[in-house]
């Protein structure tokens, strides 16, 4: 049997998960009724963070889903992405409508790495 | 190249496949009318028994997507999620609002496992 | 570190990411404005063509997601499908109700395959 970490496991689910060589993050949010670029922008820190917590950083990522709450936001969230994702290593990526778990949650990202 | 394993193939999908250390479950869904919590225990009822029949269980859980045909029911899902999840071993779960295959369906999760 | 190999790496996602013996593809869509049938089976071709370019194909999917605008495409959609996936060797599946990028956009996969 593979060893299994996480990390900032809670009651309901674990911030990340690394298992087989992989890091699978939780679905990540920013701040609740900020504007979609602020979310967008907390959203990439926290998967920095929680990367790097996994010895592992952006340019590893194999997969990216995007859900938005309402995909007029589409511009503005890839313009805070296409800022941050690291050039020439940029992931698989989907991007769905999908409201969020309140609606003031405009975006939640989902992303799984290789260490 | 790697061998693969199924489980519950039909002509569309399977229900688990096996392959590299991993088990991919398919969306798993209740029984369609009934209330959402119970359409939640269904779903991780037969989710423990595809991860069984892989040779694995829910404290190997990695990730796993919630998608609910009405957020408003989110707390209803959670309770039974919570009471379900194995503490201190929580998977990386996002949770999004879908319309599933028919509007009886309230809720579908998707899970990934390692062996 | 593992290796990473990336297909069709453009400035905001690569078409195919392979890593750690798996292939994860972008979300695959078809010509907007057409129907979901002509979508879906533009949809398959692309995918089989990454595969193939990944050096894999359609018998060794083990995860895909169906993301539709309008689930009343879904039988559809579901008609194409099951005349493309290989019979004996069909993947975990989930389908879920998702707008897209534009309303033009009438289905978009994800897909992972094993090598």
């Amino acid at each position: 049997m593979s060893d299994i970490k996480r990390i900032g496991t809670g009651p309901r689910m674990s911030q990340a998960v690394i298992a087989n060589g992989f890091v699978f993050l939780a679905g990540q949010v920013g701040e609740p009724g900020t504007p979609v670029a602020d979310q967008t922008r907390a959203v990439l820190a926290q998967i920095d963070d929680l990367l790097a917590q996994a010895g592992t950083d952006k340019t590893r990522i194999v997969s990216a889903q995007v859900w938005m709450a309402d995909m007029a936001d589409f511009a503005e969230m890839n313009a805070v992405w296409d800022a941050w994702v690291p050039q020439g290593q940029t992931p698989a990526r989907a991007t769905g409508e999908s409201a969020l778990a309140t609606p003031d949650y405009k975006v939640e990202i989902i992303v799984t790495a290789v260490l």
